[in-house]
């Protein structure tokens, strides 16, 4: 079991005089949480699960939990993207107001992103904050969306348009969640995974190309060590930058400009997540080799390692015409005054965020729907 | 004029590094707001204006905007508590979007309390934190709702249930946008300002009751006054204890767990909230007098100057059943696990939280719907 440290500055709502907090990241992890929530002084718990795991890893939670003396009850929402509404935000609220929840009562989010996202938000505005925990059950939540305290829920208009900062006291990474997963929502979370070798650690780049065969296979050992280093460079750089206003943490929207378009006008969960980020970090990498910033090679070295992964590689056709993505990236919380912000690679390991790229250039990548040769 | 500091540790979201900020008080305080926004660098910002004040305070307030260099468009949400929904500020929320607001926009919430606590709310939650300028036009919301950060909307469960702290950039409490206030909305707000008497300042308990005519008579100077010595005091509790956890900001609630059930059962708007808090500190000094913590002199003095302020001093009957009351009390954001907590005097000018207060106690201060003579 490995302990990552998640640093944060000053103290916060509900109490806390000292934010910081600890992912622990391994097989076994869920089973942790009772005695973290009863060691944080947690007394009453509920348990917001996602509907696929809720008689699985969400049962193990609230077990885990009563032997350790928490109360816990259990609330369940669909699976799924549109989960991250306002109507199941507010199903919720009323949920925990029947349940006459307190401000000292903490919330576990296990299951996917949308679960923590979710279970995040409503953490935040319920009784003006309760504590939160995620158990993050899918590759994707393990590594990425459970670490940093961003929580949101969707509008109509745009993914993630309305949440808060929001830490949770704890993350319980546990490994073993992952062999229930779908191959298909396995292969997604990779894609996060690729992106921070290309954003801030060529060095693991490397190795993911060299291990590409034995994740796609799924071993344990492979898939920990992907885990384990994911979780600490995601930590490193909320410790670093917990508001994303040095730039450090904008970073880890390489490929999102695009993937957020394609997901709002698929709407939500026709593509998965990680499959939408790998079609934008390809175009990412495509408008920055359109600029002269990095090399075909490198292009093509990133291509190629998605392919291996089973990941897609160009934006299949038919999911919104141009004119409908620039409208949908303007809008994006990223953008500043409806102008494009786009992170585009200056080589394998490091990013730039680059402002006032040309229309055309863009136009052009999103015009491209052809998959290159996979090597 | 007058310039109040809240004094606030640590940074925030949106790249603030000192989230400290002034509360300017006093006659044509909210002209400042154009050259306040334009100084903490915004370019863009977004009015959200109570319906009743969009033609007079609001257009003043975009004007000011404007004339600094500030864009400013112009946002209504209805007059009244029912805007303090999910459905309203998901209705903000789209239009957010549909104006491509960027997280450097800033929103300015011109209105009463209701308008306050929903733009805050909604900054708190858009893009993950917009920053926000209240410019109260209410009695209440100068001495009271605009000061200290708490946001939040009502769900028919509780009121204030769902919210976040946010704290604002700055507040512009002019005076001058009280004249045109009803005076049932006038008077509603001197609850809140005998309040502040009651829990930490005896000096101005007296000078209030030198002054009830005066105030009755809305006389220009006695009203500055009030508005200034309250929101003094309010600023010098939020610095103290932002996020409610010594117990001094708890102090504020004295009135309010009552208050909160009655507009909960009365489907709020029926009782202005400053008529449910009077009523509500009438209940909690009966309360404390049921215990032998004050002297029936303690209750009859706060009556007595409630009622010459023209407030009203006991609940009219047919407004829930006590067992309803009991209910929706202990659904309250302030109970414990359900157990009731109150804010009860033990002199003027001091008061304790207690918890564990016998509930015959609460039946018969719930019971009680005689009005004492008001001297």
């Amino acid at each position: 079991m490995t302990r990552i440290r998640v640093h944060l500055a000053g103290g916060g709502g509900a109490g806390v005089a000292d934010r910081s907090y600890d992912i622990l990241c391994g097989p076994g992890a869920a089973d942790g949480i009772g005695a973290a929530v009863a060691e944080a002084g947690g007394r009453r718990s509920v348990v917001v699960a996602d509907a696929a795991v809720a008689t699985s890893h969400a049962a193990r939670v609230t077990a885990s939990l009563s032997a350790a003396g928490v109360e816990a009850s259990l609330l369940v929402v669909p699976a799924g993207e549109r989960s991250k509404s306002v109507a199941a935000a507010e199903r919720l609220w009323n949920e925990l107001a029947e349940l006459a929840v307190d401000r000292h009562t903490h919330l576990v989010g296990v299951g996917g992103g949308v679960v923590g996202d979710l279970a995040g938000f409503v953490a935040a505005t319920f009784a003006r904050g309760l504590a939160v925990w995620h158990v993050p059950t899918t590759l994707v939540a393990q590594v990425d969306s459970a670490i940093g305290g961003k929580t949101g829920i969707n509008l109509a208009a745009a993914k993630n348009l309305v949440g808060c900062f929001w830490q949770p006291r704890g993350v319980l990474a546990d490994t073993t969640t992952l062999e229930t997963l779908p191959d298909r929502e396995f292969t997604s979370g990779l894609a996060e995974v690729v992106k921070y070798g290309m954003i801030l650690d060529a060095g693991f780049f490397n190795w993911l190309e060299a291990q590409a065969s034995r994740l796609v296979a799924r071993e344990t050992s492979a898939v920990t060590q992907a885990v384990e280093r994911s979780a600490a460079i995601k930590a490193e750089v909320v410790s670093q930058d917990e508001f994303e206003t040095s730039g450090l943490r904008a970073a880890l929207n390489y490929g999102h400009t695009f993937a957020h378009a394609y997901e709002t006008l698929s709407g939500y969960g026709q593509l998965l997540h990680g499959e939408a980020v790998a079609i934008g970090m390809c175009q990412a990498a495509r408008l920055a080799r359109l600029q002269g910033m990095i090399s075909e090679e490198i292009v093509d070295r990133q291509t190629r390692l998605l392919s291996q992964l089973r990941l897609p590689t160009a934006a299949p056709a038919g999911l919104g015409s141009v004119a409908e993505l620039l409208t949908v990236m303007a809008r994006d919380k990223k953008s500043l005054g409806g102008r494009l912000r786009f992170v585009l690679p200056t080589s394998i390991g490091s990013v730039v965020l680059a402002e006032g790229v040309p229309e055309p250039l863009v136009r052009s990548v999103l015009t491209d729907h052809s998959t290159r040769p996979a090597g």
